[in-house]
């Protein structure tokens, strides 16, 4: 059974002085918020600084000033933000950033990222970026318009990890998988020491992970398939020094990283991309909203010949 | 302006005892056949063994006991496979073979891949299998399952090429640009001398060629806007000896082999493959038909960042 791993994504910022997401909004705003894309609340977790929302594809976390939403599958994140717009008002939102990973079954998804920002500049002027080429994994960014510049500190860090390993699919596929031996497997005591946890096991397959602390998030999505597998992470502590213990665990064919804000992107890529590894994309864009983006896709160069896979005629391994 | 190059091809094997697909069909007959999938005759050449027509979108060619169709853009090939069953029966079918790449834009597809052999199985009995990985440039092949055995003599290679060099690119995209020009560029003297040429330049853009010789076929389609460029080449001539002459002339960041039947394909590309190009996919399989096909991709590993490239929200871009 294929999965549709593959995230969009959406970061608002509001004017903290009109509207505090954390106060002034119930857990219902947000469930409708979700249910308007087509997923669904499974729990959630909170501090004093954030509310972080399991969801039955990807994530929500709202923090005072801010949201992110990450939602996979065949979903529709624009719906979600027209909601937030006809409650709120388009002049809450102080920055609005989009962003859209390619997928792997695009014909499968309700809309293209050209059909997404039509839409969402009828309500919000912006601008729209890809990143990678289009015949390999590419992102597409579209932000706002406005006097906005975001403060060198907003640093955001995401890695996308494709064909795992047998032994990592294998794993992560056996039936009766509980989430500790997850987060055991994928060492989080080692990468987030100390954050609070919020995990899920789907079925029959994937994991999805939520971890806060203070203002720092971390989550991670798995599609652990090993036909169509994705596992991907995003945060704002710095992925980049992660990435050889999270290569190390996946052993992913290809991967990408992509940042906002890291300066010493070049550096620390240089430092803790092992060598074994080749870059198929390399991608530097300072944006108008004063993020500095950075993405790169890394493959692992073949050896060695390999059989053909063989495609379900009968079964439904070729849509979602 | 985008335009999908990737092809979808069938190859169809008639038992020539009862149908000689020359002298039996008329130039209506095949002209009818390719606009079922939405596409048109625009020309046609000519030798005693073979029938080379040009179409608004890619090829036919017609021997006596075959015929092999590649259609590109949104054309629905599987139509004109049921027109061709619908006018002459399934039993005059010794064999067929139907292949489609991944494309650019697979969202703005008539069809997926499982879809047409849903279509194709009504009729056809039959095995799938993909070369190359989901997340990377793969072909999926569809075969019929019966008793036919190909001839090790029965050879076919395939090369198509992605992100050409912005030289080739500006070249191919030249306001005024004649087919002579094109043939010169693409050094056709060189790659098949003393073959019979019948090529059309599109407007903005595209330049396709179809050359025969005897029972010899090369055909070649070039979409060359800089952000979705793609040539392909298809030929019962070893195209893996021409590679580099190839290489040379379209410095692609990307590019696939792929063969049926050449049983020296890793000896042939470790000549003829230059060592800066690495390969991302690697796949051999021995099909029940008795065809061996190879499938590579290889990428220019990247050194230096580029900037993102811009989507055009306004425009058409992001549409076929």
């Amino acid at each position: 059974m294929f999965f549709e791993g593959s995230e969009k994504k959406v970061e608002i910022l509001v004017h903290h002085e009109q509207l505090s997401l954390l106060n002034d909004l119930s857990d219902d705003f947000w469930s409708e918020l979700v249910n308007r894309c087509h997923a669904q609340i499974l729990s959630s977790i909170r501090n004093e600084h954030c509310k972080a929302f399991l969801l039955s594809e990807s994530s929500l976390f709202v923090w005072d000033d801010c949201f992110l939403i990450l939602t996979c599958g065949e979903t529709n994140l624009v719906n979600s933000v027209e909601y937030f717009i006809q409650q709120l008002g388009v002049d809450k939102i102080k920055h609005l950033t989009y962003q859209r990973k390619n997928e792997y079954f695009s014909h499968a998804q309700p809309s293209c990222f050209g059909d997404d920002i039509k839409r969402l500049t009828q309500y919000i002027p912006g601008k729209a970026l890809r990143f990678g080429a289009m015949d390999s994994h590419h992102n597409f960014v579209f932000h706002q318009d406005n006097d906005f510049q975001a403060s060198i500190d907003d640093k955001t860090y995401e890695i996308f990890a494709y064909q795992i390993s047998e032994d990592a699919s294998n794993h992560l596929t056996r039936p009766g998988l509980q989430a500790n031996d997850i987060r055991q497997f994928l060492r989080l005591e080692q990468l987030i020491p100390d954050f609070q946890i919020d995990d899920f096991v789907f079925q029959p397959y994937g994991y999805s992970v939520n971890a806060i602390l203070a203002k720092k998030y971390l989550t991670i999505h798995i599609t652990p398939q090993s036909d169509s597998s994705y596992v991907s992470f995003e945060s704002n502590i710095n992925l980049i020094k992660l990435v050889p213990i999270i290569l190390a665990v996946l052993q992913p064919s290809s991967f990408d990283l992509l940042s906002y804000n890291e300066t010493e992107f070049e550096a620390l890529t240089a430092i803790n991309v092992p060598n074994n590894y080749v870059s198929q994309s390399l991608v530097q864009q300072k944006l108008t909203n004063g993020f500095l983006v950075n993405f790169a896709n890394y493959i692992l160069p073949k050896q060695q010949f390999i059989q053909a896979t063989e495609f379900d005629i009968a079964g439904e391994n070729h849509e979602l």
